[in-house]
């Protein structure tokens, strides 16, 4: 439950990595310029309307009026280099909204693992890794991603946690790591993309240090690399 | 999250085991007739004004005017056999009205897994293994239980699972299970109740098969054994 009181002032990482957190960090790493996350179906048809990219789905399906869905291999650097693409999904960007009271929401995914851990670990916050679940619910695949950053996080004393989701994670992230293709089989988010034909991303989305860049929300738009500076 | 119509006309297994569910199985082990869960400090006050038997904590502490607090080694035969107790603690006796709604809502915990294990597989309804976590968040103790409750359901071919948190659970339980004292050290509940001086009960609460009792609401008390005639 996230509490937005609580976390002001932290780092929100938001991991939804199948598959809208591992898209918008391919995307980055394709060279897409801005991404506008929205929220509604309605409020996306209205950018397409403007002649924007969109990219929108619904329960994995990919919205009529959309130029793309959710899978990272829709965003080529043919199609969104330099450019923007709005973004629209079942959970994720709801979720990106709701963590916006946040001193900083970022986008966290196998992918960008090692360059955003460094980044988190050069800062003197609190980190919240969040992870988007299903429908409001638990997931198994968020929470070993939320285990590899924990895991990541604490080895430095640095940072520690007191906290038994954090704690679980780090268990389950220990059961999954050696063969983790295997283990997020057992997903139920990993059986409802195999029904829609979609689960053909899933080992890149397992892949750790495809890219060092780390989407980051700034006014209401997922930018690149601005934290860096 | 718990969803009322999606739960309607299933079994509701409250899993609150440090120290909830565990003190109610000790409780009618020890021939307690009915405990009469309540919400609101209030409640409890003036149920103590008629001469009930009152146990009322909030975060571990015992109410000034109850007569004991959440510890499972307050309800011994001497104080509670054939009496009416009124209990209300900070997460529990929520949750127990929050899932009135389902079929039956039954109390689990260690001290009771077997017996309460056998009756569910005697029935042919869905189940749903509600961890009552702490204010609102993920705790360790109650997700090591349902795992072990899970276990023995799952492996009568009975029963399957397509929820990530109960994978999760019984992967959790995988690694409890061969020192589950050890395991529950690091939960955050476990400190918890070790800063209140409240931790003498621990390895009580992890002990199985101390009671064939199965505590089930009828008309908003908590009976004993009704289900089973």
């Amino acid at each position: 439950m996230y509490e937005t009181e609580r976390h002001r002032g932290s780092i929100v990482v938001i991991i939804d990595i199948l598959r809208a957190s591992s898209a918008i960090c391919s995307a980055f790493a394709n060279g897409v310029k801005t991404i506008i996350p929205v929220e509604s179906v309605g409020e996306a048809r209205e950018y397409k309307k403007k002649g924007y990219l969109v990219a929108a789905e619904r329960d994995g399906i990919i919205l009529d009026f959309a130029d793309f869905g959710n899978s990272p291999f829709n965003f080529t650097r043919d199609k969104i280099e330099g450019k923007t693409v709005v973004y629209s999904t079942t959970n994720g960007t709801g979720i990106i909204k709701l963590a916006a009271s946040a001193d900083f929401v970022v986008i966290g995914s196998f992918l960008n693992i090692s360059a955003l851990s460094e980044w988190i670990l050069k800062k003197e916050q609190d980190v919240l890794l969040f992870c988007a679940g299903w429908k409001n619910r638990f997931n198994l695949e968020d929470s070993v991603c939320a285990g590899a950053f924990a895991e990541r996080l604490t080895a430095s004393d640095q940072f520690v946690t007191i906290c038994d989701s954090t704690k679980a994670a780090l268990d389950l992230w220990g059961l999954a790591r050696n063969d983790l293709k295997h283990y997020i089989d057992k997903a139920a988010h990993r059986s409802r993309l195999k029904a829609n034909g979609l689960d053909d991303c899933i080992e890149f989305c397992l892949t750790a240090d495809y890219t060092d860049k780390i989407p980051v929300i700034q006014n209401g738009v997922l930018v690149d690399n601005i934290l860096k500076k």
